[in-house]
């Protein structure tokens, strides 16, 4: 093993610890020193010249431009270009992680330079192929990819400020940052269930409007994912439903480079990925020597291609670190700078004699036919959609629509409304009709349910199910893989601007998925999560089933908006709320049990996030102000008759979204909380953490701060002190 | 299929949309339609004596018995009142999941009749076999089972209370209401994984205590899971591990029923799951006809336990909600009462003549056999330990205090001190000094990291790995697995009383594993969660890795401890609390960047979860009040420094744990933060959400309300505000 002169104490542990490793399956490390390259020849620009001429490419065509490689000496060129963009970025900033794109330069060379189609001057291209780095703290692999391909956002000047404050290329790929990075990655495993995500978006679309003589969607979904990305629960989940969903324009490669942060992956890590992906009904490719072998992974790629009914894994074995020549296969190269001495070392076995952040010119000339090529690529996309909206207007202009993300005009027309006298229901059953009546008009709205469609209402009732055999259909079946599912919307939600996916599980198992709904805030995908059973109303589930501290955490968290409407107006203008974020995800937590149409509720109400729905005070100056949110605002509502029978001037208020409140005015907040009523009653199902905020220290937040417990719902509430009498005397209390 | 009848307009949808599912590995349904069985047979009885003759009963001795059978038809009625008994009490409740116990009657009456060793009148008898139902909505399974066996908690009348307030039969598997029940379980995939955690337990104490001479510790781990719990991620995280851990001991039953809450799993679970386990190092067995196959089912259970060094998934076809002639075989029966209608048409069909709830005599009479041979194995077992305890007092002290949760007299003896002249350091490796000084005097102090323990400094300096040959070590390498790994933690907490799992990971990937860490909460296991780069202090990893809103979400929750200490002495009043709390798990938030020790911190002062750290007014009133947490106390202590400078009576508060001070009496409580004193100023590099109940409505809370950056950490905290000068400017406008 190179990396035995470096052991540290933990490994040192283990090596008296764990059995000998496997010598078959990973052969004892060589590290091949090459001889100085040779500078820029000719026939690369001529191989470039020759390229341009078979424009206007087809998605064929991109199989075939892998029988005619560049010379191998460019390329290799090229990927040590990669390798050391990569080192000296790290180098510079003293931070971050060379060792994966040392390792991936070989496969990240391919791709970008021989395989996808993108367009450098319009990272938004529709029809782009979509990459995502799932292993995600190798992004230098990503940006050194993307400065080469002439994407405006990597420039050298952003290479060299890498994981610096207000630099395009931050610590780990972030779409809202770096334009050309796809989806946000670094969390492990993410990643490929965006790209999941991806690949289900372009299968439906594919399914949905390509028509005999004219395919206009059409692109692959690729993936580098590691062994971190593999141990993650999220992506087995994810895979299990690319499999299933029988996703064959989804190629992932997977860096099998056998260390993890803390060592050699034996140490935790002894499974058959191959084997369990084949389970899962992925094609299986092994890529032996992902170092030197580049015509092994163009192969590679071309049979993933040749198999269309299902998704392919290359595990591509890769050496971490490849070319350092003391640190190379060992976790000390995975996420620390090479340190001075071994670049030194690494630049001298690499034979690179250039200074930090060169790119030779032959390289440099060889890589700028992205800009015309892809100028290309777009322009004939372009004329082929024009011919596609004059042949098929209709079609066009829904596909139009989703590509643009301009919503239909009038589409807010389809939100259904209610009087106080419409029937009561649950939320989750208005939910429901708000969904069904939005798919109408929606053409990028479509969803569904992690094994809970039909206790979470989330059926589009005129679509069938989005499957292998039927992707044109916009109901999704997640299965029980909440996390996935999250993550998977993730990725539709940032193919087109357009598509608007929902999911849906009960509100307490966002606790699964939590690390995906936290990516789509910080990733501006605005995914709709249609969170029902959202209280102890759910009853005897009980309190594993229970929300209480769930709309306290997502009122904390950046970006997010958390809605709990209270009947169906609110229930509405909570969707016309969520369709109209796209940048922002929204959680929208609903009831399991029945509740009124109030008196007073609205959509424009719902959109101001806080707002009197009663009032009989005048002035300004109620007695009392009663605050409710969802099942709750019922409670308020009844609480404050009682009182005003008594004489009292009470204002009732729903609270549907705090985070939409704190946006008004502060003309508007005082309207509804006047700074001089202090007497303030919340009432809230759920955790009171937080509640001071509204109420304040002279006011009292009626509210749960213990776990739940199995019993009919009404039951639980009476016990629980979640009544109309509770609002009401605490009223009395302060008033 | 017999569910065509019933197809919902979700399944219709998905009957034009999907494939035809494969004949093969399903065949048609065939319910059998028993006659009416006979009335006790006196053969149970003689096979009830025989059996109490072979004790003292040891391991091996559990296999034999299979060889043994009850004579079937005893056997089938049996199994009828587990159905019956379920059936019933779901009817009762008009609530509960019938589907699941009928199918898997016949594999619990197998395993708690004739496999599983307990002793029902003392559930926590420290060698008893485990059994965890991953699929706790099927709980009547369980109390079926635990009322046939003896147990105390579940009588006839607790069946009759079945998820009714106050009762021990809540309407999933909870630890905490009833003993007999090992684990807390209904959220997918937990048990499955918590299960993987009392093997690991097992097989740690046995390599570390048996002898030659004397296998003290020695039980074997059984799980029930469907399909829901199969396609968590979690599960696969688990399952991974304890096949990398070759946990022999533990087997799993799948029941392979085909039906989740949608319908047929074909609409989203088309995954060989056996080839998947055994790509993870799986001994895996497929009974065929797990309805009416006993005995294939007892050859799977003895094949299981001949294969010692893996673990064993037995695929138990079953039908769910066997029995009832027109739901089983659909989802209609697995969430819903049967209905009076079907209910006598399942009594019909399986020749069933009893009123609801009654257990027949010679069903009563056979299982009554569990009291005493369950005292005789225990009575066994404490004979062998006190023969151990004799021999190697020692290592039966450790054992000891392991199996009844007594600490060892004066262990906190060893908890690390620091002065103001200690070295500053990041409170990372302030916790591992902690974990390390600990883990000489705690025996059951174990546990490990998520891939990052030379990040999270999580290693026990003198012991080595636990691995599948080393499996007396300390130190488990759970992978890049948070959410599997915190399950795990949860089964090694709730093995025994006297084990102190940690677990650690970026305080941020708390959301990974979320939901386990809640169920630690709920059901009462100390787990010690050590989280590290606690804030935007960790700098270049940007946004994706740095917590904001973790620290408010985690104090909203119930029944956990947050504690984010600041230096050293408050990281080892952390671990204090974190070991006493036994019954409460503790999330320490540590910071990656270093720190000084700061004058006036105190492990005391830690206990009471805020104190005062200095303070130059005097009569409990300054000026102003400046609080913080971790790594900001630093920062209001310099603020407090300047802001005396200029004349201001200032006190410093540090605020550790929101829910320890919360317990404090109010005379404590006002002595730190008097009522009169309204200046009050937090910093905390988190979101702010919920300081407005320490700081009041004329306070002032700095902390950060949006995602962060990838930067250097001064550079940030600076950029975002987080700093000295903003806290003096703050204390300035207040007073």
């Amino acid at each position: 093993m190179a990396s035995s002169s470096s052991l540290t104490l933990s490994q040192a542990i283990l090596s008296r610890s764990t059995a000998p490793r496997h010598a078959s399956s990973h052969p004892p490390l060589s590290i091949p020193s090459f001889s100085a390259l040779k500078s820029a020849s000719s026939s690369a620009a001529v191989s470039v010249s020759r390229r341009r001429t078979r424009l206007p490419v087809r998605a064929s065509a991109a199989v075939e431009t892998l029988e005619k490689t560049t010379d191998t000496e460019l390329v290799e060129k090229s990927i040590n270009t990669i390798r050391f963009l990569s080192i000296d970025a790290v180098e510079k900033a003293n931070s971050g992680h060379p060792g994966l794109p040392m390792g991936c330069a070989p496969m990240g060379h391919i791709l970008y330079d021989e395989v996808m189609k993108y367009n450098p001057k319009n990272p938004y291209w529709f029809n782009r192929d979509r990459f995502v780095l799932s292993a995600g703290h190798g992004c230098m692999l990503q940006y050194a990819l993307l400065h080469l391909a002439g994407y405006d956002a990597v420039k050298e000047e952003d290479l060299k400020s890498f994981r610096q404050w207000g630099s395009r290329t931050p610590g780990h790929p972030e779409n809202f940052e770096t334009p050309g990075v796809e989806v946000t990655t670094g969390p492990l495993g993410q990643g490929i269930a965006n790209a999941v995500g991806l690949a289900l978006a372009e299968k439906h679309l594919a399914a949905r409007y390509n028509k005999p003589d004219n395919e206009i969607v059409d692109h692959y979904t690729y993936v580098i994912l590691g062994d971190g990305c593999q141990m993650e629960g999220i992506s087995n989940e994810a895979c299990s439903l690319a499999g299933h969903w029988g996703l064959g324009k989804l190629i992932a490669f997977y860096d099998d480079n056998h260390i993890s942060i803390d060592g050699d992956t034996e140490i935790a890590f002894t499974e058959s990925v191959d084997t369990r992906f084949e389970a899962l009904g992925w094609h299986v490719i092994w890529v032996k020597n992902g170092n030197t072998g580049y015509d092994e992974i163009r192969t590679a790629i071309k049979e993933a291609k040749a198999v269309k009914d299902k998704p392919t894994l290359i595990k591509v074995t890769t050496t971490i670190g490849f070319g350092s020549p003391n640190k190379a296969n060992s976790y000390s190269v995975h996420g620390s700078a090479l340190g001075a001495k071994e670049v030194e070392a690494t630049r001298k076995n690499l034979g690179w004699p250039f200074e930090p952040f060169h790119v030779p010119e032959d390289v440099k000339n060889h890589w700028s036919r992205h800009a015309s090529e892809g100028a290309a690529y777009e322009a004939e996309w372009n004329a082929r959609f024009a011919e596609y909206e004059k042949k098929y207007p209709e079609e066009a202009a829904e596909l139009k629509s989703i590509f643009t993300g301009e919503l239909p005009a009038g589409w807010e027309k389809a939100l259904p409304t209610y009087t106080p006298e419409s029937p009561g229901d649950a939320t989750r059953n208005l939910s429901q009709q708000n969904l069904n009546a939005l798919a109408k008009v929606l053409p990028g709205l479509l969803g569904g349910s992690a094994d809970l469609a039909s206790s979470n209402m989330t059926l589009l009732k005129m679509f069938g199910d989005f499957q292998k055999n039927t992707p044109e259909e916009r109901n999704v079946r997640f299965g029980v893989r909440e996390h996935g599912m999250g993550a998977i919307c993730n990725g539709i939600a940032l193919h087109s601007p357009g598509f608007i996916p929902y999911c849906a599980t009960f509100f307490v198992f966002t606790d699964y998925m939590r690390a995906a709904m936290r990516i789509s805030a910080l990733s501006e995908a605005g995914v709709i999560y249609v969170m029902t059973h959202d209280s102890i109303g759910l009853g005897e589930d009980g309190p594993t089933h229970q929300p209480i501290e769930h709309l306290a955490s997502f009122r904390a968290m950046p970006n997010i908006l958390m809605l709990r409407p209270a009947d169906g107006n609110e229930t509405a203008g909570s969707y016309k709320v969520a369709v109209l974020n796209r940048k922002r995800p929204s959680v929208l937590a609903l009831s399991r049990q029945k509740l009124p149409q109030l008196p007073g509720t609205s959509i424009e109400g719902v959109e101001k996030g806080g707002y009197t729905i009663s009032d009989n005070s005048s002035g300004n100056k109620p007695d009392v102000i009663l605050i409710g949110t969802g099942s709750e605002l019922e409670i308020a509502a009844k609480a404050a008759d009682e009182l005003r029978k008594e004489g009292k001037a009470v204002r009732v208020v729903s609270f549907v979204s705090w985070e939409l409140f704190d946006e008004q005015s502060d003309e508007y907040k005082e309207s509804v909380l006047p700074a001089a009523v202090t007497a303030r009653v919340s009432i809230e199902a759920g955790s009171t953490f937080g509640w001071e905020k509204i109420v304040g220290a002279k006011g009292k937040a009626i509210g749960i701060d213990r776990f739940g417990a199995s019993a009919p719902a009404g039951k639980i509430y009476k016990e629980f002190g979640i009544t109309a009498e509770a609002v009401i005397a605490a009223a009395k209390e302060l008033c």
